[in-house]
C-alpha cells in the first residue's frame, strides 16, 4: 500500500541471516485462528480483527476446556471493550487477545480452537526509499511497520513519512538526500544497520516518526549526544511554532532510536512523536484505531516535519569573503536586492556577515541572534548572489 | 579643542585611499547654507545650528517653489522643536533639516535657497595618541567624532576619552600602554584598521565609549566572543560599584565596535555607555545638547571607566614559588606586612596562593572568591614583596 | 585509644625535619599547671580540664599580682559557664583559659601561678593505617587530632574514621586501598605530605572528616577542582539519602583538605562535616564536649560516609562488547538473571548497555539515568556475568 504513494523497494531478508547480534528468525504466516463453540457458532474470529491472536502463535487445534484455555486469553479488564495486542517473539506459544466483556461471555465449558499458522524459514521483509540530493548525505527517516492493525503507533509514522517522501520527490532542488525506512522494529533496524554498516557515515542525522496522529503535544526526544544538529535544528522548529511543544531527554528506551543510538553506531537519530510510548492508555490496544488519531494532528505534525527539514537543509555555513570590517554593501547591489527589506532584515544581514567566519552556520546564527532560519536563508540567499559570501 | 586636553596626533588621509572593502571619499566642505524669503528675510541659517543642512549636501542655489522645496525639507512632527540630524553619504542630494514648527511658518509660494558647499578630493581626519607604559601591548578606546553639535552622540565619549587620557599621563606607573582615537564613525575605524593591519596582535582590549552623559544606567555591551578579559573585567568592575549597570550581549549593530569585532580581526572590544544607540528620543536630534546630559552622570562614566582600567591594570597572574601546602608566611615577613589586615584579607591571601599555579589571573581569583580586584592587587603585593609568589 | 579499635601504625617524626616549607617543631609536654590563691585553694587546676591552659604555654611559677595575672586570662565574657580554647605556636608565651565566672571570682590582689612544662626537641606522632585492597590505588580518609578534649571537633571524625577502617577490614572485598591519618592540623598534613611526596599518586581521591556529631545538616565541601569523582560520589550520595544535606564550594580555609588541595599537589580532597569551621558558638570551647554530640548524628554521618565509600567502590567504568544495536541479552542468560527484576531494572540494564562505551562510568550513567548506583551496579554484574560487559 505504501507503493501507492511512494516507489519503496521492498527488500527481503532470509530467515537465519545473522544481522549484528541477532539472526533473522523464521517466518510466520497466519491462514485461519477461531474459537468456536461446541454449536460451531464462531466466538473469536482472526478475519474481525488480526489483533484476536497472539502474533508468533504456534499452531493449535481442538477442543480445549475453558479452564485451560483461560490460560491462553488475554483481556484488559480495566478496557472491557478493547482487545489488546501481544506478542511472543521468542517463546513458543499460542493465544488470543478479546475484549473483556467477550470473554465474560464465555461461559460453556468447552471450545473449538484452531490456529493454523506456520513459523518456518522465510523472509524478513521491509521497504526502503532513497529520494537523492545534491549531496551525498543522507537524512534518514524511520517508521516501524511491525504493529497489525494500530492506527497511531504505527500507522502515522508510516503514512506521514510517505508523504514526506512524496512531497520530496516532487522538489526540485534537494540539499540532502533521504533515506527512508519502513521496517519491523528492532529486528528490522537491526537487519537494516547490518547491511548498510559500511555506509553509515553517509547519515548526518534523522528521525524515527511514531505515534503521531493523537492529540497529545508535538514531542521531541533527542539523539543520545543531544545537541546534534538535528537537536538544534528541531529545537528551532519548535520555538518558531505556534504549537505548543515539548522536548525530552534521550531515554535508551522507545523506538528504533535505540538501535541506531546505540554506542557502536552513535547515528543522531532523534524521535519526533506525541503520545509517548507505552503512557497512553489506548496504547497498544484495539482503541489505537482510526478514531484515535485526528485529521488536524496528522497535518500538523507533518508540516513540524517539513519545518525540521527546511531547517536542516537552510542550515548552511557561509564565509565572509569581506570579513575585515564591513563589507561595502552598496557597491556589491545588496541593497538593491534588499530593497523590499526593513531593518529587522539588515540586522539578520549584519549577524551574518558577522558570524560567517567559518565556525558557524546559519543554525548557530539564529539561536545566537534570534532570527527566524527563514530570514537567514533568504538574506544568506541575497549576500550570496552578491558575492559577499561564499559556502564554507 | 581636544589638543587642548591632550596632545594627539592629528592623522591625515587622503581621498581615494583603499582602505579594507572602501575608499576614502571626497571631503565635504559648507561655506554657507541658508533659506530665505523673496523680502531676503532669513528663515533657516546653518550658522544658528549645523544640523541645519543634511551632511554631504551638494550645492544648490536660487529661487524654488515651496512645494519642490518640502521634499527636500527634514522635521520631526511628533517633537516640532527639535531638528533632526541628516546625512546622505553616498547618495548625491541636498536638504536642510529644520524644527516642525519652523516649516509650519513657511507659508510663501517660493524661498531663494542656497547652499554653497564642495565635495572634493581632500582627507579624512582623524586624531591618535598613544600613552605608553611598561607593556607594549594596548588597551584601545575609541570614541566618533562625526556627528556635528550633538553632546551625548558622541561629545560625552571624546570628553571622557580626553579627560582619561589625560589622567593615564600623569600616572608614574602604567602597565599596558593605552590607544586612544577619535574618529569618524564606521570609515574612520575602516580606515585607522586598514593603516594599522599589523600591529593589531599588540591590542589586548579596549572599549568604544558613546552617550556617557544622560541619565540611563550606565550599561556594557559585550565584545563578540563575550568571555574576554575586557568582559570580565566591566563585570567586576560593575558587581563592585553602587551605581545600578546593565550589560547586553553582542549585537552587530550600533558603533565602532562592529569593525574591530568583524570576523577578519576579532579585537575584542566592548562599549560602555548609558543611553542605547537610537533608543533614546533625543537620539539624532537637536535635543541631543548640553542640557541632555549631566555632570553627575558624565563624572559616575568616567569614575566607572576608570575603575575598569584598574582592574586591568590589576589583572596580573602569579606564580605560589611554594606551592606544596601551605607556606609558612610567618617567617617570610608576610604577617608583619599585613599586620592591618584583618580575618578578611587573610582569606584573600589563601585564594592567592591556592589559585597561583599559573593558570588563574587575579580576576579569575575575584571571580571565584567573591574579593574586590583592589583587596586582591594590595595583598598579591605584600607575596610579590615576600617572595611568596611572582609573576607568570 | 585508636589502637583499640583499628590497628594503626604510630609514627615519630624528630623535631628539626624539614617537612615542605616547615620544620617540626620542638615536642611541647606539661606536667602541672594551676593556679592557686595565696591561702593554698586551688582556682585553676589543668587536670581539670586541658583546656585551661593555652597549648604550648612556656613554664612559669611564682607570685603574681592579679593585674599582670589578667593578661595572661583568657574567658568568654558572652558564655560565662564555658573554657575556650587557645593555644599559641609560634610566639612564646603563656596563659590560662577560664570559664568567666571563675575569672569574675578571682578578686585577690596576688595568685600563685604554676606552668611546669617543656618545649624541647622530640617528635610529632601520628597514626597511620593502610587497608589494602584489589587496586593499589588509594582513597585518604583524614581526621584531625590535635584539639584537646573537643568532642565534635575533633573527636568526632576521629571516631567515624577509627568505625570505618573496622568496617572496611571486616570487608571480604575492597576494590580500592584505604589509608587512614590521625594528623595534627596543618602540620601533620604537611609531614605526611613531606614524608609520601613520592607516591601521592596512588590517591585517587579522599575526604577530611571534621565536626560530625552536632546536630546541623550534614554537610559536603567540594574540593578544589569541584568536579572530581570524589564531588560527584558525594553528590550522588547525598541525591540518595533522605537527610537534608548541604554542599558547598571549597575555600581554602577549615581543615587539611587546604594541604592536599594545594597547588603542588592537588589531591582532590572535599570534606564531610556537619557544623562548619568557625560558626558554631561552640567551637572551640569547652561546650564542644560530649553532650553537644548526638549518637543519632553520629550514626547517621556514619551511614553517610558508608554510602559514599560504596558510591566510589562501585562506580566502574564497562565496555559494551556488543555495541551495534541492541545484544540479544536472551540467548546470553541476561533475562534469566534478571528474572527477579522489574521494568525498572530493565531500564536501568539499557542505560549501562547504551553508554558503557569507554568514556562513561557508572557514576556517569547514574547522573544521567536517574538510578541509584546501588541499582546500577546489580545491573552491571549481572552483564558481567553473562560476558555482555567487560571492566575497562
Amino acid at each position: 500500500m505504501i507503493r501507492e504513494i511512494i516507489p519503496i523497494a521492498i527488500r527481503e531478508v532470509a530467515s537465519g541471516t545473522r544481522v549484528l547480534d541477532w539472526t533473522v528468525p523464521n517466518e510466520w504466516n497466519l491462514r485461519e485462528a477461531w474459537i468456536k463453540d461446541l454449536r460451531g457458532k464462531t466466538i473469536i474470529d482472526f478475519r474481525q480483527s488480526n489483533l484476536h491472536v497472539v502474533s508468533y502463535s504456534a499452531p493449535v487445534s481442538g477442543r480445549i476446556g475453558i479452564d485451560e484455555l483461560r490460560s491462553h486469553l488475554f483481556t484488559l479488564p480495566e478496557h472491557p471493550d478493547w482487545i489488546p495486542y501481544r506478542t511472543s517473539y521468542y517463546r513458543e506459544t499460542w493465544g488470543f487477545c478479546l475484549s473483556h466483556n467477550q470473554l465474560r461471555e464465555m461461559t460453556n465449558p468447552e471450545y473449538e480452537v484452531r490456529i493454523d499458522s506456520t513459523l518456518e524459514p522465510g523472509h524478513l521483509v521491509y521497504g526502503e526509499l532513497l529520494v537523492p540530493g545534491a549531496s551525498s548525505q543522507e537524512l534518514l527517516i524511520s517508521a516501524h511497520i511491525c504493529h497489525p492493525s494500530l492506527c497511531n503507533d504505527n500507522l502515522s509514522g508510516i503514512g506521514i513519512a510517505a508523504h514526506l517522501a512524496r512531497h520530496l520527490l516532487s522538489v526540485q532542488h534537494r540539499r540532502y538526500s533521504y533515506r527512508f525506512l519502513f521496517i519491523p522494529g528492532t529486528i528490522g533496524a537491526i537487519t537494516w544497520l547490518a547491511q548498510n554498516r559500511n555506509n553509515l557515515s553517509r547519515i548526518r542525522g534523522g528521525l524515527t516518526l511514531v505515534c503521531l496522529g493523537d492529540s497529545s503535544p508535538l514531542s521531541y526526544k533527542r539523539t543520545l549526544a543531544g545537541n546534534t544538529e538535528v537537536d538544534h535544528a528541531v529545537s528551532h522548529a519548535f520555538q518558531h511554532m505556534e504549537e505548543k511543544t515539548e522536548t525530552i531527554d534521550y531515554v535508551p528506551y522507545g523506538y528504533d532510536e535505540r538501535q541506531f543510538n546505540s554506542p557502536g553506531f552513535r547515528l543522531p537519530i532523534g524521535s519526533l512523536m506525541r503520545g509517548r510510548h507505552g503512557q497512553f492508555p489506548e496504547y497498544h490496544t484495539s482503541a489505537d484505531n482510526l478514531a484515535f488519531v485526528h485529521r488536524e494532528q496528522l497535518a500538523s505534525s507533518y508540516e513540524a516535519l517539513r519545518k525540521i527539514i527546511e531547517v536542516l537543509e537552510a542550515n548552511r555555513t557561509f564565509l565572509n569573503l569581506f570579513p575585515y570590517g564591513e563589507p561595502q554593501l552598496g557597491r556589491r547591489g545588496v541593497y538593491r536586492e534588499m530593497s523590499s527589506a526593513n531593518h529587522d532584515h539588515q540586522l539578520a544581514l549584519l549577524w551574518i556577515l558577522s558570524l560567517s567566519d567559518g565556525s558557524h552556520s546559519l543554525l548557530d546564527i539564529a539561536e545566537r541572534s534570534g532570527f527566524a532560519m527563514e530570514t537567514l536563508r533568504d538574506v544568506a540567499e541575497i549576500l550570496l548572489q552578491c558575492g559577499v559570501i561564499e559556502e564554507k
